[in-house]
């Protein structure tokens, strides 16, 4: 019996689905849903292939209530820039939540990941910041930098943006795509500290394997969200931070003390407060969040299967009745 | 960057690829490489939803010297027969092993998985049944039993074949269907232990979760290949058989003695061989293999993600310079 699946390429749903509040929402819906305890999300199936450079990781999730649920294929091959070919690339599957009948193929080269990544700050932004956020400051230069600041702005809308990077013409494109994305005032710094002093809302945005953020630089009053770590080895948070500072919140806990800050702060012996709360358990209330605009809360987020089964729902329900895709039957 | 991948459906690869010895040698090819000890095979990530009895596996294997690895999603969900619809179904996606991106998506609804399956059945029979084999005779009357028959008459050409089931019915269906594809004498057995008694090649292709072969129908210069258990809790063979024959060859250990015919044979405390061989040690010579006409050998399949990059390269190769399929700019 043959069925219709939508095949649909990273141009076609760049022009379907961009970053908004509703991507923002439908992300933090698998936060809550992951706080009821029924989401089913095996460990991440990881293929690292030394001969080739490269690595496979796949991430899946079940959420009840959603009539799907994504399979995700993320390869990083890390020699294709000699190729001139991008080094990361990848697709999402949707199957039925009902049938498991494949319905729908994104071909988006990493598009919804980065999309469904930036969301998840918004969502930590939203439910760990500060009420008012008049600066915010991201420490990296890349894709997610932009996103996530793009991101942050739909929740906690900032006047002034602030930029580091090791990269100092790097850092001034940022900015410069930021200022024009975002109408704000967006300066780039000479010093991460002073970025990190001036700012309400600090994301990280790395592949560091050394802290880019330190634990003297916290302040009253300071939100961070660090997502650049998702395995081990990465790091971009002291792990002294995550001892003084007043709420550490992870994305998944059992993510989190293998491939993120947590697993840096534990390893170093920085981590005495027994199980951490996770996201969705604040965003129910379940777990406390920020008691006081003083607190300094930190989210620690390495990208969990169950926002790219919300991103790649949002997705299919944005198709419907567009021609965007070609269908199948299959 | 866009790049062409070629979608083909179920349909379109039947008509392209089906079991014949060269789909028998890239299997073999297959279990050979996991034998160097150079292929990266992953724990199958393996997603269980009661919610919806259904489950989602998902294979994968890197194997130096294929150009391509496949990343294979399985759904099962039980309660589709009940909407008209299969329970099996799911796709491959073949990826560059030098560059991660996608090269195609087979849209088979299993049907690779059911020809790379039987292929190993026919490696197996080719390594470790007796030379002459007169009558062969497979237990289950499914998809399976009609193909594990097909490739064992590639390799171990027997004049009769002889079917048992559960439902006699069934039985004579897959009797009638293997009678006008081999030309060969097929008869229905009302007895399991008859059918093997005149055997000197049986296959188990069962669901079963209580032994259908026992121990005491085994007799000199028999091969057994049981292919049904592929999770923890199958069984089709009786733990006693895999103690007094005189060898016993797992796909891979790793995955027997969690889901094939070693875990009963272990639970039961009938295992005290130690380290079993696997079947691609046997092709190479680098562990022993039937000795004797009048050893008795099992072979134990539970279904690697290697054979799963074998058989997608195989497609793919086969596909070049036809126009079956959808090519896709993404």
């Amino acid at each position: 019996m043959t069925h219709d699946i939508k095949i649909v390429t990273e141009a076609e749903l760049r022009g379907v689905v961009g970053l908004d509040l509703d991507a923002v929402d439908v992300v933090e819906r698998a936060f809550t849903a992951l706080a009821g305890g029924d989401v089913v999300m095996p460990p991440i199936l990881s293929m690292d292939l030394p001969a080739a450079n490269g690595e496979v990781d796949v991430k899946t999730a079940y959420i009840p209530g959603f009539d799907g649920f994504a399979i995700k294929v993320s390869p990083g091959f890390f020699d294709n820039p000699k190729l001139g070919l991008p080094s990361l690339n990848g697709l999402m599957i949707l199957f039925s939540a009902k049938t498991g009948m494949v319905q729908a193929l994104f071909l988006d080269n990493g598009y919804l990941t980065d999309l469904r990544t930036a969301a998840a700050g918004a969502v930590a932004a939203r439910h760990l910041a500060p009420e008012v956020v008049d600066t915010a400051g991201v420490i990296g230069t890349g894709v997610q930098a932009r996103l996530q600041m793009k991101a942050a702005h739909l929740v906690r809308p900032f006047k002034t943006l602030l930029v580091w990077g090791r990269d100092a013409a790097k850092a001034q494109a940022c900015a410069d795509d930021l200022a024009a994305d975002l109408g704000v005032d967006v300066r780039v710094m000479d010093d991460p500290s002073k970025l990190v002093s001036l700012s309400q809302l600090v994301v990280t945005t790395t592949p560091a394997r050394e802290p880019v953020l330190k634990a003297e630089w916290l302040h009253k009053g300071l939100h961070i969200t660090a997502m650049g770590s998702d395995q081990d080895g990465k790091n971009e948070i002291d792990p002294r931070a995550l001892a003084v500072a007043d709420l550490y919140v992870a994305d998944r806990v059992s993510q989190t003390e293998l491939l993120g800050e947590l697993r840096s702060a534990k390893q170093a012996g920085q981590w005495m407060h027994g199980l951490p709360a996770e996201l969705g358990n604040v965003i129910t209330g379940d777990a406390p969040g920020r008691r006081s605009e003083d607190d300094i809360t930190i989210a620690d987020l390495t990208g969990t299967g169950a926002q790219d089964t919300a991103i790649a729902s949002h997705v299919f329900a944005m198709l419907k009745g567009s021609d965007a895709g070609t269908v199948i039957h299959a």
